[in-house]
């Protein structure tokens, strides 16, 4: 399928911690609707909390194997507006990625399967719009970048190539197949779920995994919540790239512990 | 008009307690994108309270009757996921419901002038995404279910029939035509206002109805906002499905008087 | 480029005060999709604080310009509904805005370069829902007249000429040219950022301007937040229409200052 096809037409994903009660996200639909009138624009969140990078990199990395591989997924998580850092676009077999080039590509750009085809700096003003501002880029370059690419035009129109991404080291997942010790928290989701950064392939279950979070042990590894009682704290592998979460069922697992991401978990064995 | 003419394209509407920080909702969109590529996603709510089924039910109640009769209603309200509750497709004469069998459903289907048409249960494995995970049915199950249902795949290439719906009894309105002595809140929206579970067929203006809440009576049954001054508490009869309705003009009746869902109302006349 | 183009569906932008946990933007939605099938319907904002319609003027000011001529802008912040304000449609040459006529339009229909070519009060039943409620114009009056003139219905046919729109004084914006040694925040963003009602064109950073707002001086105008360092207050030309805005790079103004809307900034010079 191509989005020159009548039935598939070009989608744009939009992540960015613009919230939803201002102006900002309206303008850049307005941007990219002039540009491709016919994109399915798909809001993934507004809601990233402010300049958390790594935020938007796990919600990325969460979703994009679910869109078709013409989809654009823009990201404007941006603290560095204004400064030197690189407006990139990346194009990958799995969809391109469009935004700042502050390492928020880092975990979907390394995510099993995923290669990169090309990756461009965002620098030609003809792809941009007239009069670039200071502050908001993501109208002003990302938007139109996006809008462009959506509809088909090529990667290397719009810049030079760019070489040497930003990437974020601490968002490097453990070698799968390496039995792990300890785990932290890399994203803590909206019922309080905690999400580590290690997966199934850093565990056996016939090894009977536990795992010690804030003074707390959790005995075993569970499939799923309705496996222990309403109230209760569980571990089990989650729906994100097999992933382990820690959850309570029925409640919030990050307001029982009072835990945020970063925070560690012990992993023994036995 | 059908889904398959262009001028109508598939319609598929999204409730969900997931909020918007995070990837679920952008996860359940792409894998709708992948199977029905023109789909019109409509997202009613994604603030439902964590696991408030009522909630998604009055939600439910409030729109589908505005909706073109192709719409696919997706709801994830779904505390019991990982247990054994059903996965079902209704369709019926006013929009097709897809979602966990816990009766969500409720209102909607027991509304005046709605039939059920057939309803299923979602247990075609050709119908979901392969490695359907333990806790993120939406993804896995709902979402294709929609999709495929959208694009015109008959309700029972999706799983067997589908019996004895969950009902949620609380949700059930009195008879219409009796008159009522006691109501109570069925949804506290967001400007405060208050929904209660009688509607215009229950009451007689000519018979003065005056309702008492938390120790406050309000004398009548007013027309519109316009009728009390701002500041003053004042009952009507609101815009969904002739509910009785009480607010504050201006302000929000919940806090002023310190209730929520659940909470009792006496009416008394004359 | 006009609607009738398979490649330029028709776009509708919605802009409210409803939040997004109940059903009226859905019911909203529905209404539109039952008359314009292929509208594209964006939306702006459902954040405005209740009845706050200063902040859905300033944000409808701030996107219109970047969406094509043929968009519908409905917004429906309606303190006086179900009271005698008028329900009105105004077509310009930047795009043709429907909502109650309570000065919401102000500072859109005042901004650089839009012409008024005509403006109508909704009236005329047929292109209602039948059955008006008293309380809910955004469903029963605004989404039907946005979905028509959305598909190419002439303005006219939804009622008599509209004369004397309401204007909202203090949104107006000081004579351009003129220097100016007071001004005021319009707006308050979702960063903490406020925005002023001046704009570069009553200042001249060649009188080195300075700012005192809450009793701290900002000594200059700076250019980008990359100007000063993390944590530091900066004054810098925004991004929307060229005004003044006050902000903390890497955190919130409003929050460190303990200033909202209204508050007075003195502008002083050399």
């Amino acid at each position: 399928m191509t989005p020159s096809q009548p039935s598939t037409p070009p989608i744009i994903t939009l992540t960015t911690d613009f919230g939803r009660q201002d102006g900002y996200v309206g303008a850049m639909q307005g941007v990219i609707l002039n540009i491709c009138p016919t994109a399915t624009i798909v809001h993934l969140s507004h809601s990233i909390p402010p300049q958390d990078i790594n935020a938007a990199a796990f919600i990325l990395y969460q979703i994009f194997q679910y869109y078709p591989a013409h989809t654009v997924h823009c990201v404007v998580v941006d603290p560095g507006v204004g400064s030197k850092r690189r407006a990139v676009a990346v194009r990958t077999d799995h969809g391109t990625f469009v935004g700042p080039d502050n390492g928020v590509f880092s975990l979907a750009l390394r995510a099993e399967g995923v290669n990169v085809l090309e990756a461009v700096t965002l620098t030609n003003p003809d792809y941009q719009l007239s009069g670039v501002s200071a502050t908001f880029h993501g109208r002003d370059i990302f938007a139109p970048a996006a809008a462009f690419l959506a509809r088909g035009t090529e990667p290397d129109r719009l810049g030079p190539a760019a070489i040497n991404l930003v990437q974020i080291d601490h968002l490097r997942l453990p070698e799968p197949g390496q039995p792990v010790e300890a785990a932290h928290i890399i994203h803590v989701d909206h019922f309080g779920n905690l999400i580590l950064n290690i997966t199934e392939l850093h565990l056996d279950r016939k090894d009977n995994p536990r795992f010690t979070i804030a003074g707390q042990t959790i005995p075993r590894l569970s499939r799923t919540f309705a496996d222990v009682a309403a109230g209760e704290l569980l571990a089990y592998v989650g729906s994100s790239h097999g992933h382990l979460e820690i959850a309570v069922r029925n409640g919030s697992a990050a307001r029982r512990l009072g835990v945020k991401a970063g925070a560690r978990v012990t992993v023994s064995r036995g």
